[in-house]
């Protein structure tokens, strides 16, 4: 199958792209020994690229407050309600290796309600997936809600950004049917 | 009622801000004679702040392909659907400006199919409302059928793109509730 | 754009109308300065014209109980939910003048989450939406929560039937595609 | 059961009434051999019961262009689909009569697409129920279709203000749970 | 109306029929004094018939727990929601008879928050609904909330279980357009 | 992770189990491995388990018409729409090894559009997901349409029958939340 095209739109070629692009793609393929198909598929658009990456490392990149995990929790869950195979199957692959639990993701993608979550978990999941599905529904009372439940607000703002930064990211991949690449479905797998 | 919060989330200071973002913050309140609250609401977060309007820019500051008031139309018409009042009311008036009509962004805002809109427009707004509402069922046929329609893949990869920056921004806003500035709501009106 | 038909359907002439039909837009139009479009597509039925203006009037011309501003915002807020864009932009108008508020229409008709509502007005509008969008669901206790808020029963009768009065209203403006009048557009916005 | 209260609201007594209103709920009663609820759980506002009543026999009682079995069809298919019981209930017993047709408003109720209609009884309730749930969405080429279908305008103006009344009555009903008399139910089942 | 086809599908003769299944239509036909069409739209598939009928009968022919009035309302709510005229019509006159209410079946097809309802009854229908409609969303708390309201666990499965049961057999009837026999619209009217 | 309860509901030990399922159980464990969840969820209720595994046997061990991998594709599909986390985890384990294809599972659960379909299995997907969504707006022209592109009556019926034999599996792996094994997830990854 490895054979399809990974987007509706242009792929341009490592060697055509500037070069802090190229260096990043060839930097991303040392480590994880491919190039996930993000990368190449937006890569026509430098600078929408540089901006999409910086904006995605801003959020994900870190572990203060929520840790990595829970990061990716979030973009499983909200990216499935989109319908946005990539990201479920990318992240979904990521999110085993940073869970260290080889059932979490499939859960999360197939229903939050049945996953294996603690109780902090399911409160991120829940404040996430209103965000993505019904933001303009928020009320102060959702935010005080998560405050009592023990949240920061730097950490409400973590889940709100992410979920609002996937709802960007999963229209993207979905417009231009981005394809997961093959190695990410039977990734850490246990 | 000028006196209201701006934001859920700290509102830093200008003079506590980066450089850079103080700058940059000080150039769009001479432009416009006072400053968005965006800008002020995002700031708490510079790296977010920066990879966010370097997003915006390369989708919304350029007119080849799309016009600058066909892109400021996605934005007012997606934005509505997501019950994001701030990007309604403050690109509401940015459109109003950029299409020199006075109606045309209540129109979209209210009821896309009542607004004055050319054939061209019309499946702009079309496509941009399915990247945002249902993107997951984007198929082949619907780009196929825009570029019947004239469009390059160029313009369709920008309507869509714009829609996926606003899915974000309206999310951040309405996780926020970042309050328009009461400047928006009389501009331009004619 | 004055120039656009102002409905599907046949707009009979004055001189062609009843005498009290005649006299009632005539009357209208020395207060407005200009004549509503709703009254002339709706002329072309008379009975179901006097109907309609009876049952509007009744309902819309008092201040016992609930306030005349308060009776405009159930209007703006469960005609945007309807995609009615002669109610929101006429009825906006009107609203404005009567809250004295330039702001409010706009805010009600984007979100009404997040608009400058008083507690008692954020009930009228909740119980409103609900009328307008799912009444089969109305319970009991839905009425008996207004009733704790310190509504009185003529009050949530008027609240609902002003919301069921619009669901008729809205439905029969987009049959139609009555076109808002340039005029309300920019009226009272400060 | 007959000792339910029929409304959420005062149910005034029939000497109580003006006079116009007490007569006219006196010759319904006549006619039918009980007082269909309705007349009594909107009596205790005379000015809206009779602008209610005229707008009902201005679209009700006459059966040019559409005959009056049709004009029921639409009460009981945009009823169904409001969850207005008592509009189901007491306009089926009524459509029975009409289409002198036993089976039609359960189907109706049940689901349109498997009830025994002809090509333009289709048409007419695919138009009306539109109206009903979606009057938004309305464009020209629906009722371009419907003219193709062979329908004047005036028949077209009458299904959507049809549905658009009973959007109204359907919303007042439940906002007050009138309740259908009992002998609606078991009437002309043939 | 009768000699409409009652199935999309082949519908054999009783003499064509394995013994088993033709011997219990036959009972069937004597008892009720009809074949109702469910059984002869089955039959073109003999081992599917068999299975149908036995986990039928396993869920609705007893009355220890829920008994038979309660079921049938169940299923009466149930297929209502998912438009099933067949089931609607034929298991509202049966639960009409086991209910000995004339009334019950119209009102929990058109708004079962209309229905002449114990409260008993009431969260029998609410949890039915959920399982119907949303059964993904189904949470530890909604078992909970049924067992303090005093149900037993197997009152629980199977209420969950017959909505589960005629969500097959609503979607089978719907395949088929399996047409409700004349006979039973009128039957047990009171 | 295997230390979770397996069921909502009571569920009995092998010993404990009429002679024919615990006979069926043992030969499903010895072909499996294991023993699925759902033959000991479902197993506290003797008769509907099993009519339960006669109506799932009849539509799923047989490749006339459809082939099996066809068949479980349907089961992924619509289960996935479900939110049956059981049902997509197990049968998406089976699909992988009856299809050998280790991507499809993951794909048709994230976004049937997606997948890497015939055009064949695009429509068998597509028509069992209106049946498992929206039985009740199937029409004729939906059957034609299906045989149009090829399909006999007899595929129709089995796509058709299959979605709704899932519809109540899914509501009851739901209700009684049904834990996938463990085992599952990994399976046949290639």
């Amino acid at each position: 199958m490895s054979d399809q095209p990974i987007s509706r739109f242009p792929v341009p070629k490592l060697s055509e792209l500037p070069d802090d692009i190229r260096e990043l793609i060839e930097t991303v393929q040392e480590k994880s020994g491919f190039v996930p198909n993000v990368f190449l598929a937006l890569a026509h658009r430098p600078d929408e690229f540089r901006a999409f990456f910086a904006a995605h490392d801003a959020l994900m990149d870190k572990s203060e407050g929520l840790s990595k995990a829970e990061r990716e929790m979030i973009v499983v869950a909200t990216s499935a309600t989109n319908g946005c195979l990539y990201c479920v199957v990318a992240h979904g692959a990521i999110l085993r290796i940073r869970a260290k639990n080889p059932l979490i993701s499939d859960q999360l993608a197939g229903n939050p309600a049945k996953a294996d979550l603690s109780e902090r978990e399911r409160h991120i999941i829940g404040f996430a997936l209103k965000v993505a599905g019904d933001s303009g529904s928020i009320i102060d009372e959702d935010l005080d809600r998560m405050r009592t439940h023990g949240f920061t607000d730097d950490e409400v703002w973590d889940i709100g950004a992410i979920a609002a930064f996937f709802a960007m990211s999963n229209r993207l991949a979905n417009l231009a049917s981005i394809r997961p690449n093959d190695e990410f479905y039977a990734m850490a797998r246990g």
